[in-house]
């Protein structure tokens, strides 16, 4: 589906005027949230909503100060086997290689060409960097956004042999449709680069590359021949994970959201910062529980770890969503 | 006036109605910018709009991607005879001097509390970053707003006597609506700090504090006594001035405006990064040009210089305002 940045526009007026034309009794019976389970993640989530967007609640909440964050990975979309930035990153350097002859008998990259995820998984984060770092930046800014949307439209997820695109979870694209319509704007708050995230965002989310807040690599502004260009430097900027989150949402958004919407312990902070205030907040986990129809981890493994935050959720009351008995469907294309 | 966040929302709702309820020729007759007399940057403004707001028009651009940029000091509010930011900081170093008796005998303090412009001067931009710091860091986010938002209420110009909310520009100001009535979205791109501008500009301007972008210095997470806070520490994190406002522009709103408005040469990139692309874009500079109402400089001063950007703007034909013969009146106050 494409869905224009003025989304939140047309899901407003297309809402007031359904207020408008319909009885409340039928309105209360429409379900915005069809793929959801009737159990009490759905119930929390309409509760809330209802509260804060209602004139005359005694939790009104303005329409300007309605803003929600989601986590991108494992909370929107897939994050296992891998992060896909780093399906981007290894594809990227297979598909470099040859301008990289030295590659061949280089670590992390030998170990890319030769499939060894073991080694890889040995270089760890100091690896890690070097990956992004030779395959996220050395080019424009209109140089990469081409390169991602290139890879993005054709690379496929090993188990599902689908487009990364189309392991969303549908459940989630119904809650920030439904957060839209009651005059949430949404934002994606990722420990993602930001740039990978940006050019297909807003076509499989409705989320503008401006409401997208994410890792960053040190851009530098030329004149070249001039023509101005923003060139992208192999120095990292900001991370924006597990405490970075707050960091980049006050730097990014400017003022506290009301909702969180996260999946692991990088997520605790975004949470603690959005829901520990004064006033109403919303604080949710998704809790990956469904390995037939997606994955099943947390504490057992070190991916999407999840010890802090889930004993968080605990605490200050979060909603833990169970995917196995919360969600009707895991991805669109489940829908019959 | 109080503008809500959903003015985008509001105005577009509003335009669309007027545009089903009233005849064209009507339409054409009423006046989106009546404090712009009726000279080329008003024709030009207008040229642009409509060319890419215009269904089937050959220079038509998707309403997600009109994105307008605007500088703020000197561009939509008076930067004369300092920039606001550092009345902010003189102010805070007399209102915190009785908690720093060290001020007293130490440079730049001692200039500040003695009203020693000329050796304040001498300290140069070094002098200036000594005072920011001490003047915007060592406290949470939140108690940061409250000090902006109780100062911007009771500071005063000393020229005009007035708050310095009431020194925007009142053309600029129908720009702003107009824009948006046209489905534009409207970002402040400035070099003041992000921080000092986020309490008043959604009041001000319409623009909420997600659409602005400026310089800021590191914040830093920390739970105190099971409360999340974000502290302010004394250390530059991003300068958007010149070269950095296309760098800033990228980071956080992540595609390239089509138009852009300034003042002066901290503007020349932002407004060659908006308009040396492909596609129809629209620059401006607004030229002091009216000692009498406001005030009149660029190549005779320091301040707000003007040199290569009036330069660049015959190069580009970037549109540039005159002050005194564009402008019916320059402060909201001003209209009759």
């Amino acid at each position: 589906m494409f869905v224009p940045r003025d989304l939140e526009t047309a899901r407003a007026v297309a809402f007031l005027v359904t207020v408008a034309l319909t009885p409340a009794v039928a309105l209360a019976q429409t379900d915005p949230l069809p793929s959801w389970n009737d159990t009490q993640p759905k119930a929390a989530i309409v509760e809330f909503v209802e509260k804060v967007s209602k004139e005359g609640s005694a939790d009104f909440v303005p329409e300007p100060e309605r803003i929600a964050v989601f986590d991108n990975d494992g909370t929107l979309w897939t994050e296992h086997p891998m992060y896909v930035q780093l399906a981007f990153a290894l594809d990227r350097v297979k598909a470099e290689a040859a301008n990289h002859p030295e590659w061949a008998t280089t670590q992390p990259f030998q170990a890319v060409l030769e499939g060894d995820m073991k080694t890889l998984a040995d270089a760890g984060e100091k690896g890690l960097v070097e990956l992004i770092m030779a395959t996220h930046a050395g080019m424009t800014t209109d140089e990469f956004q081409k390169i991602v949307s290139d890879w993005i439209a054709t690379a496929r997820d090993p188990r599902f042999k689908r487009p990364y695109t189309e392991l969303v979870y549908q459940p989630m694209l119904e809650l920030l449709a439904y957060l839209r319509a009651n005059g949430f704007k949404t934002f994606i708050v990722s420990g993602g680069g930001v740039e990978l995230m940006r050019p297909w965002v807003e076509q499989i989310y409705g989320i503008p590359p401006e409401q997208v807040v994410g890792s960053s690599i040190n851009t530098q502004f030329e004149m070249r021949d001039g023509i101005p260009t923003l060139f992208r430097l192999p120095q990292v900027n900001f991370i924006d994970d597990k405490a970075g989150k707050p960091v980049g949402i006050n730097e990014h958004i400017g003022r506290r959201p009301i909702a969180a919407f996260g999946n692991s312990d990088g997520d605790l902070e975004m949470l603690q910062w959005t829901t520990l205030a004064d006033g109403e907040q919303f604080g949710l986990i998704v809790h990956h529980t469904d390995a037939e129809r997606e994955y099943a981890y947390d504490r057992q493994t070190e991916f999407g770890r999840l010890d802090k935050a889930l004993d968080a959720a605990a605490v200050n009351q979060w909603t833990v969503v169970d995917m196995k008995t919360d969600w009707k469907v895991i991805f669109p294309s489940d829908l019959k």
